[in-house]
């Protein structure tokens, strides 16, 4: 069985449970508190396994990996049923595109050690954390909501009627967005999709609140 | 002939112009002047075809594709020879997880509109921007140089003696680095990778300097 190195809020580390979720693959968590004593991934024996200090790491057997995107490509590789990537290349590459739009361009400027140097270094307020915080959110929920309406035909997920990439990072930064008090109103497409995924156990397995960590 | 929408100093861009070469794929050059006027990739002409106004932007046919790691797996998968990716499973998964590394936890955070959301949104000085800059890249190489010394074998390139996914996103992140004067002292893997990269046509023809809207 794998092991995920996890914290019950990273939306890095709730990917990959849904991806592994969805593949119906067993894993046993092993929680990393992110903020408790300065942070258990910043510690040695963190960093022993995975030298960046940031969640997840997915360890099986002499497999160690770290980023989410890529771990969740390796399950893909190594159990491609069912599929979270289409088959057509120009369709897998618009599902890693719009994964990207939130894994790249939204959530790692608004990670935990980015908002702590907003604070601690730059001496932010705290109100201006919070709307630096929303305004990636906004800034790429906006290109995201049109991209997903402009598609020709609009299915139950973000992509298609069956889950892909694109859910597994959609579903974690909506989680974020709503703790930020992120006005979902113009985003009702994306809003959709998180209804719907949130119908599914995979999903629900997979939220923060039911983690063995969850506070 | 595909066409690449590009910024000669966009890195993002940097990254599908070295993949592109690598392969061979001829393409011609538009270029989106992200400083000019506002910034012409914040258009309608722009946004028309990429919503998101970053660069780069892929258009050959009808494909339109965004995003540069979603652009260079396609044209991977598109033109697999000469490879970006290993054949692997977990190998691919660990390039893909080091060229994250530069292209989700480092680029992002460090991109134009980060920049310019913290000096004119929140009033930081050009000394703490350059700070800023600099600890990110720090930050970031400071794993990337570990996890590439740590290889059982080490070769040419990043990972091994072909050029990967990997070396299409440390190039430009190098670059940038100098841009920006970070001493490059404590990363003499990541140094030695990217000289080694630049004495090849394929990275030399992708270079800012060699763009036609270089300055």
């Amino acid at each position: 069985m794998s092991t995920l190195y996890s914290y019950f809020r990273s939306s890095a580390a709730y990917r990959v449970r849904i991806a592994l979720n969805l593949k119906g693959l067993d894993y046993e968590t092993v929680p990393v508190h992110l903020v408790r004593d300065g942070g258990e991934q910043r510690k040695p024996a963190y960093r022993a396994l995975n030298v960046n200090g940031l969640v997840p790491t997915f360890v099986d057997g002499g497999v160690n990996l770290h980023q989410s995107l890529a771990i969740i490509e390796y399950l893909e590789e190594m159990h491609p049923t069912p599929a979270l990537l289409p088959a057509d290349p120009m369709a897998r590459a618009q599902v890693r595109a719009l994964a990207l739009d939130i894994a790249a361009d939204i959530h790692p400027i608004d990670n935990l050690r980015v908002l702590r140097y907003l604070k601690h270094d730059l001496g932010v307020t705290d109100a201006q954390k919070d709307a630096w915080y929303v305004h990636w959110v906004v800034e790429g929920f906006t290109s995201l909501e049109a991209r997903l309406a402009a598609q020709s035909s609009q299915g139950k997920f973000a992509v298609g009627d069956t889950p892909t990439l694109v859910d597994c990072c959609l579903v974690p930064q909506v989680y974020n967005a709503n703790r930020f008090k992120v006005d979902m109103t113009p985003f009702p497409r994306i809003a959709a999709v998180n209804a719907h995924c949130l119908t599914l156990d995979a999903f629900r397995r997979a939220a923060p609140e039911a983690q063995p960590d969850a506070e």
